[in-house]
Parts: C-alpha cells; sequence; structure tokens
C-alpha cells in the first residue's frame, strides 16, 4: 500500500486522521526550523511539514530531499497555521512521521511548474516531465472528459462504435497516404486510412445504422503549426436520414458536451448559412460569429465619382468598426500596412471615419463629399463614432482579405474571447473545385458527397455551380466537423467520379468494393466527421492543438522525444524486399 | 423523414398508429391473394402485408420486389392474424398503403440468413453483406457494449484515456515490425506500435497516475486462424501500487463486465494460481478450470516396478477421468491416437479402469498387481467407474501432452460449456526464457518486467530462476489479459537489459528515451493489458475473434474485399526514396 490517500484529498474534516501520501516533490521550504514539503500528483498538492520537534533523522531524510524526487511520507493530518485557499487541500497539512524515498530525480531540464522557462523544443524532448505541468495535464484531462462525454451521448443516441481497420490501401484521390510495405506480399503495400470513409459507408450498406468511432487518422503531409500527421476524428455516419437529421443529432452532440464538459448551455439552435452567403457576408467559408462587421458591399454608392480605383474594381466593399472613429493616422497607417501584407494581399485600403459629431472624414475626401460618405454610412447603418473601412479589388481576392481586416479589427477590439463560443452550420457547399494546375474539378469535400438533388442536372451542362449536401460546423471561426449526405446511387457515383476525371477502370480499381457494395441494397445514408484535436483545444481556449495531444510531432512530423522516425536494420529492409534510394 | 419507427419497436399498443418503415426485404410470401414482406433493419423485423383489397399499383410494386431491395413502406398498424412469438414485433403488422424503392439490389452472392450457404471466402469477399447476417452484427453490437461499459468502469476508477501515438520507432526486440517510411526523412521509417508499453509507462512517469486506451496495435507475423495483424488492447497503467492493487481493480473490471454484459455475477474473488502450480496441476499456464481433472504425479507408486518405460521416464503423471471406466476399447485406442498426434506427442498411453465392481484393469496389467493399480487410485482420489489414464516420458513435453488429453476429455464428457465461465490468475511467471536457437535470454512478458524483488540477486547467479512479477487473467483457458509490476529504476532496467544481451549502447538507442525518463522521479507502477478481441469472442461464446471484428484480414494478412495490400504508384515509390527489389 503505497498511499491512504492522494495529495488532492484530505480536508479540515481529516483532522486527527494517520494518512500516507505518494508523490512528486514539488517544493521545498525551510522556515525558522520548519521544513515545508508540497508534495504533488495528479489530483492535487498536500503540504506536509517536519517541524523542529521531528527527530534528527526525519530532520536529515528532509534536507536530502530534492525537486521532482519520488516520496511516500506517512503522519497525522493537522490544520495549517496559514492557510491556502488557492488549493482545494489548503486548510490542512500533514505532520510528518516518516519519509520514505521511492526514486530519486535528477535536476530537472527545466522547471515543472505552470509557467516554465523551458523553450518548446526542450519541453517536447523532454515531454514526459511537460506533461506533469499543470496547462498540459489539464488539457489531456480535458481530452479524457470530452472523449468519455462524446461516446455517452452516442451511444444514447443509439451510435454503434465500430472500428475499421488501419491497414488498408492508398488512393491518389486527396492527400498524400503513409503506406506500409507488406512482408507477405513483397512489392505490395498498405496504406493507413486519411478517414474511414469508405468504410464506414459499408457499414450503413450493412445496415449498421448508426455508426461511430473516435479514430487516428493519418496524412502524410508537409505540416502546419495546426497539423498533425497523425490526428484523431470523431467518425459517424447514419442511414435514412437526410441533411437536417444530421445536424439535428450533431447539434444535440455539441450542445450536450458544452453543456456538461463547460456548463455552457445553448439555449437556442444554431445559426445555419450558406456557403454563399458567408463568403459574401464574412469572406470565410468559416466565420467567426462572436462579433459582427459583416461586410457591406459598396460598389453601387461608391463607383462612378471618379475615384479610378474603385472604378475599375470588380468589388467595393467594407466593414463598419463600431466606436473607432478616433482612430489616429498611425493606428490607420498600421491597418494600411496590415492589409498589404503579401498573406491578406489588398492593395490598400480606403476609410471613413464617421466623426462623433457628426461630420465625416475619409482617405479619399478628394473624391467623394460628404453626402456620398454619408450615403456609404447609413447602407452600413453606421452610427456616430463608427470607422468604415473599405477594400476593393477582384472580387474573392478582396472578400478574403475583408476576412482578414475583419478578424483583426475583432481581436484589437476584444470581441474575440476564448469564453464565448459562437456555433453555426455553414451549409450549401460547392460540389466541385477547378483546380487550374491539373486542368480538372477536385471534390472540395470528398467525391462520395451528394449533390444537392436539384443541381444534378448540371453535371451535363455546369458542373463547376452544382452545391454539394455538404455541411461544417464552425465554432468561432474554426472549423471544428464537416459531413454529407453520400451519394447511395452506383450510377450517380460513377458520374461523380468521371466528372473527377476518373476513367470507369481507375474508379473501379480504387472504389469498385464500393461500386460492388451499391449493388445490393445501399440506403441513402450520410454523416460527419469531427476534427477531435481541435475540438479539444477550443474547448481549452488554445489556438493550439499539439497542447491537446500527449506526444505530439513537430513540424517536420519528427518525434524529438523518441527520435522517430528512425533507420531500421538491413534485415528488415531484406524481410521486406524494398531498398533505400541513395 | 425517411421513418417514424424502426422495424424493432412497433408493438401490439401500437395498433392504429400510421407508421413508416425503412428497411431491407427480408423475405416475401405470396398466401392467397395476400403478400407479406418482412422488412429488416438494424433493430429488428416488421411484417408488412398487401392484402387482396390493395390496390393493383401496389400490388404491382410488391411483385417487383426483390430479396435485399432497400424500401420505405408507410401504412398502418394492425394485429395479426398468426402472430410470432419469436420476432419482438410478432403481434402486429403493417398494412401497406404505400412503397417507394429506395434501392434495389442484385441477388446476393449468399443468402442474408442466421445460417447462410455461403463459404468463408465468398462472405469475406462480400463482407458488407456478411455484416448483415444476425451472428455476425449481434457480435459487432457486443463489442460496442463491451468497449462502451470498460470505459465507463475504468472511468469511474480514475483512469483517464490518453491516446499514444501510433507512427513510433522499430525495436528489433519481440515481433516483427510493421514499419511506415517517411517522406520527409528519407531512408527514415516510422513503426507501427505492438503496444504502447513505453508510452504509457512515460505516462506514469508523468504522474497521470491511472491510464488506460482501447487502442489498435499491430505485429507483423506469420498468422494463425486467432491472430490478426491489427488487433486492439485494453490497455492500462497504474502508478503507487503493487500486484494486488492491480489484481483488484482489474478483477473488478472483468466482474463488472459479466454483470452488465451477461447478467453474470461473480459472487467470489478469482482463484490465484502460480505458473508452477498451473504447470504441474494442468500442464499449461491457461488451464481450463470449467472442470478438475488435475493431473497427479504418480513416479513414486508407478515406477521400480519393472515397467522399463515409466521406469526410464522422467515424469509419469495422469489423470481420472470420473465415470469413464466403461470405454470401450475402440475409444481408447481412440485416445491413444490422439495422445500420439504430432501436435501432442505422446508416444502412448496407459488406462487404469476402476470398473464399477472394484475391481481394476489396466493396460499394464502385466506389470502391476491389483494393489500397485488400487494405490494410484488411492492417490488420485478415484472413485469406481471412473479412468485413470496416464503419460509418461520427459517432464514438460508430457505435462504438455497431458494438457492437451485433459482437454480432450473435458470436451468429451461436455465440461466446457460455452455458458460457463472459470476465471483465474496465474502469477509468478518465470522472468527469463532461454533460446535455444539465438543461445541467449528473452524476456517472458517483455523486457520492463520486475524480477520478483526477493529474485533479484539471482541475476548474478541463476538468471533462468527468477520470478516475475507478472501476471495473467485466464478464462476457461483462453489468456484474456496479462501484466507486470514494471522496473522503476534506471539501474535494474539497465541490468535486465544486459541480461537479455543488449550491450548499453543497443540498449542506449532503443529505450535511451525511457532510461532518461527514470532519471526524473519515475513512481513504482504496473499495468495490465487484455485482448479485446478475445475478451469479445470469450463473452459472445466463439472461438474465433474474426467474428467480432468487422473486417478482418485472412491467414495470408490479406483483406479480400478491397484486395489489399496493393501495388502503390512509381510516384509514391519515388517519394519516399525507396524502390522494391525485384
Amino acid at each position: 500500500m503505497f498511499r491512504t490517500h492522494t495529495c488532492g484529498e484530505l480536508r479540515i474534516t481529516d483532522l486527527g486522521k494517520k494518512a500516507t501520501l505518494s508523490g512528486w516533490v514539488q517544493r521545498i521550504r525551510n522556515l525558522g526550523g520548519m521544513t515545508f514539503i508540497d508534495i504533488r500528483d495528479r489530483y492535487g498538492i498536500t503540504q506536509v511539514v517536519i517541524d523542529d520537534k521531528s527527530s534528527d533523522e526525519l530532520k536529515n531524510q528532509a534536507s536530502q530531499l530534492g525537486r521532482e524526487f519520488v516520496v511516500q511520507v506517512a503522519g497525522e493530518v493537522v490544520e495549517r497555521a496559514s492557510k491556502n485557499a488557492k488549493i482545494d487541500t489548503g486548510e490542512i497539512e500533514l505532520r510528518v512521521q516518516s519519509i520514505k524515498v521511492l526514486n530519486k530525480s535528477e535536476v530537472p531540464p527545466f522547471t515543472i511548474e505552470d509557467e516554465t522557462d523551458g523553450g518548446d523544443e526542450l519541453r517536447m524532448r523532454f515531454r514526459y516531465l511537460d506533461l506533469r505541468r499543470n496547462p498540459v495535464k489539464n488539457a489531456l484531462l480535458l481530452r479524457h472528459r470530452i472523449a468519455q462525454e462524446t461516446r455517452k451521448y452516442l451511444d444514447g443516441q443509439n451510435f454503434i462504435e465500430i472500428e475499421t481497420p488501419f491497414l488498408i490501401n492508398s488512393t491518389p484521390e486527396g492527400a498524400r497516404d503513409f503506406v506500409v510495405p507488406s512482408r507477405m506480399h513483397p512489392g505490395k503495400f498498405y496504406a493507413l486510412p486519411q478517414s474511414p470513409q469508405t468504410f464506414k459507408q459499408l457499414l450503413m450498406v450493412s445496415g449498421f445504422d448508426r455508426y461511430f468511432q473516435l479514430v487516428k487518422c493519418f496524412r502524410d503531409e508537409d505540416l502546419r503549426a495546426d497539423r498533425q500527421p497523425e490526428f484523431t476524428q470523431i467518425d459517424c455516419e447514419m442511414s435514412f436520414v437526410e441533411r437536417d437529421d444530421i445536424l439535428d443529432i450533431f447539434e444535440g452532440m455539441v450542445k450536450f458536451l458544452f453543456e456538461v464538459v463547460k456548463g455552457i448551455k445553448f439555449e437556442k439552435p444554431f445559426q445555419r448559412m450558406s456557403y454563399a452567403q458567408a463568403m459574401e457576408l464574412y469572406g470565410s467559408d468559416k466565420p467567426d460569429l462572436r462579433f459582427g462587421m459583416t461586410f457591406m458591399e459598396l460598389s453601387d454608392v461608391l463607383k462612378g465619382k471618379g475615384f479610378s480605383i474603385f472604378d475599375n474594381a470588380e468589388y467595393v466593399g467594407g466593414i463598419c468598426v463600431p466606436g473607432c472613429a478616433a482612430y489616429t493616422r498611425k493606428q490607420l497607417d498600421e491597418l494600411t500596412e496590415f492589409v498589404k501584407r503579401p498573406q491578406v494581399g489588398a492593395s490598400g485600403m480606403v476609410y471613413i471615419k464617421y466623426n462623433e459629431d457628426g461630420t465625416f472624414k475619409s482617405s479619399v475626401d478628394k473624391f467623394y463629399a460628404a453626402e456620398d460618405l454619408e450615403k456609404v454610412a447609413k447602407k452600413m447603418e453606421a452610427k456616430s463614432g463608427d470607422l468604415i473601412l473599405i477594400l476593393s479589388g477582384p472580387r474573392k481576392k478582396t472578400l478574403e482579405a475583408l476576412c482578414e481586416l475583419r478578424l483583426e479589427m475583432g481581436t484589437r477590439l476584444n470581441l474575440r474571447s476564448k469564453d464565448v463560443f459562437a456555433p453555426l452550420w455553414v451549409v450549401d457547399f460547392p460540389l466541385l473545385e477547378w483546380d487550374e494546375e491539373e486542368k480538372r474539378f477536385f471534390a472540395m469535400h470528398h467525391p462520395f458527397t451528394s449533390p444537392v438533388i436539384a443541381d444534378i442536372p448540371l453535371f451535363e451542362t455546369d458542373p463547376g455551380a452544382m452545391r454539394a449536401n455538404a455541411y461544417d460546423m464552425v465554432i468561432n471561426g474554426v472549423e471544428v466537423g464537416g459531413g454529407s449526405i453520400r451519394i447511395a446511387d452506383r450510377e450517380l457515383q460513377q458520374k461523380m467520379f468521371k466528372s473527377l476525371g476518373f476513367t470507369p477502370e481507375e474508379a473501379e480499381r480504387q472504389f469498385g468494393f464500393l461500386l460492388n457494395a451499391f449493388k445490393y441494397g445501399a440506403p441513402p445514408h450520410g454523416g460527419i466527421a469531427f476534427g477531435f484535436d481541435r475540438l479539444c483545444s477550443l474547448f481549452g481556449g488554445s489556438d493550439s492543438i499539439r497542447d491537446y495531444i500527449a506526444f505530439p510531432k513537430n513540424n517536420a512530423g519528427k518525434d524529438v522525444m523518441i527520435d522517430s522516425p528512425a533507420s531500421i536494420s538491413q534485415r528488415q529492409l531484406d524481410e521486406l524486399q524494398i531498398s533505400i534510394k541513395k
């Protein structure tokens, strides 16, 4: 028996009890003959005390302890002289009768505190020590909680968890696969799944009706800060449903999670918005709805007044920033610099100040009379004191730049609190995206997504205009989940493959098993997948999914703790009958 | 809205209700102008009826349906004339008002019935149809239930679920790894984990205290019937525990699962038995305790009577088979043949019949007087009517052969019912196993297993005699889980690596991160892993884990449904900078 209680358990009601604790030495303080040691475990911290009446042996033992030593201490629960309201055990301490060192520790390479002195690289190399720190520990505890509650909700909705295989086949469509050479079948390879997409559809063909899985997926992409080569999805599929059935169930899931995990109750249904509308109002298919400042197209009121930049622009539009009419020259210059950064890509910015006194001041006063500016203000429902910021240029590019500007203003005005959550559904995405380089269409969601039924005739005339029966759940500008109604009809699926430039032979080779399955009674079905790492980081209020992964890889796809990937032996290469090209 | 109810939902209390069902056509019967159609979904079967009063259009539609068509039928719930007590909906039927074909089906390659006419290979190729059959569907529903309840139990015991990485490094110790070539680091490879062993130990070093995960693991082995290249473990680890703490928690888990999933309550603690005792009494480290017939060594009573086979044998021992003294010559010959099979490996069998009339008859009457045989019977506590079967030879080989014989007799006497569950813990395994071929020790459990503390001095003198602080849970002769107290001390771990023939450099290269972690305060810890596929098949009463895996691989490691593994493109090989040896 290593302990009678955890380090987060003892309370004032336990006074007088004998207790044995085990944990790590967090801190040692010597104060006038007394030694105070904070003992830490996953559950909390308890102060233990060796006073001047203790035996010399005990004092000697205590003097030899160091930070992060693993100790077992036994003693009596006593009331603290100076209480600590910040921790649950803060009213008591343990008067130590014995100390046993269970394991020593060298001095850790960085301090194990909420704020540490360790850099990113060092903490990743010693991730097992980084994980001792509260922020990282709590991130994983949160992840655990969300995982359990997710399954509880889905189980309660009659979803069944079915494990799909990890060793499957490579499909060239989409991102790059990780592959696994087969020893038993030399020259052949398995691939790790980018998602269980085809398998979950087969499970619908099998009649499982409602499937889910919290499952690792793999993509061999060049990594960005928020991507990992292996990531986790809440993967779901349902049969005999239409779009809104799916949205209802999963809106229910996210509401449930917010309520049980964060105590946040969403009374109203989540907003729904078409892709077209999201692009027009926010310049993004994942708008951050924590604040307004929607776009207003201003071509009608601003063109034809002799300002050639606007006159020649495909799109002129702006946002109304509340209460910022008093922005200084310097502040406005900063914003102009911001929109001109290559990542944003605007060529310039026009402002109109609607001053508190009702007058207007703009950077284009030369071209526009006060009445013109007032018309703009009226169209934008601006109030005196507001600042109007306007961009112009090619439509798509300008909408995207305006999106960045809007987010920047939201950030500057503190309208993007991590404690506020603004969810919405974006629906009716385009079915296909034209790829200029490859001169062919790609599926915007994936090749199994059903078009909106009314748009099917467009396959023959204008495929690029087709809408997909697809949807994303967006919270605070983050796409947390996405899915679609699937094609359940063999002919329609073949038509889709054709429009993506697959020959019938290619389609058959890659997805023959799915096309075959559709011969034997596929039910109408659809589904969704949530990015679990991202959902956790959103719940935790972090921008980085890495904090919510126990052992993440770095941007080069390396695990620096175990130094992976690594060389393998010649014997292994020989068994697999592969060789490395020099 | 595709349905108002599922096909398993309507009852006699719903009489008169309008209902819409969606599902698959299970069966169509025409009876005197009436057409009865069984509609099936995951939840059940409902009979729908088109009677002679129905419209011609409806009759015509019904006549065009075939098995496995996906249909939507709407109608009124009416009472059945002839009720079917076998199904939950058997008191009602749906009088159809409309039928809509949602999808057609070709004639399936085998019948979708509990007993099918499809062979194994065909059913695997069309696994999505095989999964429609009740036995397979129910196996996966059971698996789902066990998974949910397992997590519920462990969550309730403060275990936290943490996902460990799938892309790790290859370790030559143990079974073969699947490897994954890295594109970003050409010439280097990830490996898929055989288990999260080192990661869960690092999580203990991190202080997570109690960890679990239901996790896929991978082994590139030549497959046997009950092995899969990817399999699922309930993987667990705990800190600040001794062996019995772990046994208690996981005995609790298995009892909980039996109770909530199967309604079976184990009142008493599971039996515990040392490895040595299990070998001596059952010739196996995973004895089937559903029946007795424990071994009795008989050297003392049977040697020295002039029967040279026994006199020269290292071991003479037998089992007492109750009530089989009347076995015929033919039956006894069969058993002799059985033990002489190469898989069993005995050279012969001696029997002693303790007849109902109190006399003895044996195959070695020439050498033994009735008094000798009576001594044997007494020693074995045989009763008149029992049959004693005796094998002899080298100890280990003979114990193993006797084990096979015992199991065979258990099967013949119907003592191995799938509805009876006899769990036990086997403890105190040997730490090391000598490998004759490689002339070195291997870890019997794995290199991180702690020796029994009292045995540590044997490292220097007699490593082969050391006991591991390891344990297996065995149910009905199946090893469902196994684990150990781990080494938490850097020096002891290095000593262990040394006894396994690792040079310090090899140990450092492969497990340096773990040895390093042990420098910074590793808590005493231990854990266990359950074979989840096997646990499910045990609960389901099946010998094959394949039935409990949605998309299993065959014995050649192939998924014949998707035809995996397969070739990959030259472009992929080039990107990975590997080539295939011809």
